[in-house]
């Protein structure tokens, strides 16, 4: 059986999770905290989770493991049959990741853990998540799902990275990332209504004042 | 026939073209730089290069492009048939883009441009940089490609980013990123030995001062 390895605060986590649930794979799910030791990082070579134990072997960095996951031709299909149709799903799958969840993410410690990010990084990344969601506005179709009428790994993406965005925005910036985009807010509402959607997100939301509190800690200490 | 849109100074564009020769497909290169046209944006939802033109319609992101063509089934494979191996392929392209290309690429300003990087991008760009050159010391197989024996999307990606992050490591940090890493040196200058690698570069080299020039007076116009 596949070995998922993770934490429910983990939004990438909570990507291969939710993949995992819609497409009915049996998992087991093994509660890890990502740490610096050799045993991890054979798992995991930049020391990160998610990462999968499947019987030939780890899998590390979610959007690969989502990949593995659909070549695996069980369950719901996440990606489209067409190859430029599924190389669409991908570009928004990586322009969700790059543009957007990666600069919130360069102010997660000040959004959310009390930490202080210099001005400078703050500024790279604002221009970067301003630039990510005009591309996302103009990429997307929203009709009512990110890459069309199909629920794909760009909505399980979008979902695990939007609302991030939209706090740290809100929080750092002063912000309404989606003011403007009714058709996310939209498609966010969507989403919430979607059973495994709930599930990941309660466990979530029941681990995450631990979290904080711990990566508070941490960052406060210097860490 | 597939149309390949970048210019030859594009790293990215490099890795698709190497590719495409490598694989022997027939391809038409477009020259373009890119800009915020509407016309460019709706080829290329992010405004960058490389983009290319299929039957299907426009694919934007290298590795999205370079999974496309993998599809197709034609010429070399650059991904091995099995499943877990093709995702430590991806794994390690996707490493070595996120925590090298990426951290180098937030220094090139102050590389190769003339302009100054504030130094909290640079301690982040720098922090980021070494856990990413330790994590493909430590996933790389180097016998003697990235993956193992055969030559594959990873070495593509690899050779087309270590150079570069070890010029900003080099020039920004003062540091010699491959000392310690000798496999990495020895893949390098095996892979400058092919053809398809020489040309490429031959028109990089070409085109580089040209560019070069270009971008510095951008940048000392506050561009």
């Amino acid at each position: 059986m596949l070995k998922l390895y993770g934490f429910p605060v983990s939004n990438y986590v909570n990507m291969v999770q939710l993949a995992l649930m819609e497409k009915g794979i049996a998992y087991e799910y093994v509660l890890t905290f990502p740490d610096r030791s050799e045993k991890f990082l054979a798992m995991s070579p930049r020391g990160k989770v998610p990462c999968m134990e499947t019987p030939g072997g780890f899998i590390n960095e979610a959007s690969v493991i989502l990949e593995y996951l659909e070549s695996l031709g069980t369950g719901k299909a996440l990606l489209p049959a067409d190859e430029v149709a599924r190389a669409r799903v991908r570009s928004l799958m990586k322009e969700i990741e790059l543009y957007i969840e990666l600069p919130a993410r360069m102010c997660f410690a000040e959004a959310f853990f009390g930490g202080k990010v210099p001005d400078a990084v703050k500024a790279l990344a604002r221009e970067n998540l301003l630039a990510g969601i005009a591309t996302l506005k103009r990429h997307g179709s929203f009709s009512p799902y990110v890459a069309g009428e199909e629920f794909t790994l760009a909505d399980i993406v979008f979902f695990f990275s939007i609302e991030l965005a939209a706090r740290v925005g809100q929080v750092v910036f002063g912000l309404d990332l989606l003011k403007d985009f009714p058709q996310a807010t939209a498609l966010l509402a969507k989403l919430h209504e979607n059973p495994n959607v709930q599930k990941i997100v309660a466990a979530r939301d029941a681990g995450m004042p631990a979290f904080i509190a711990a990566t508070r800690a941490r960052i406060a200490a210097g860490g």
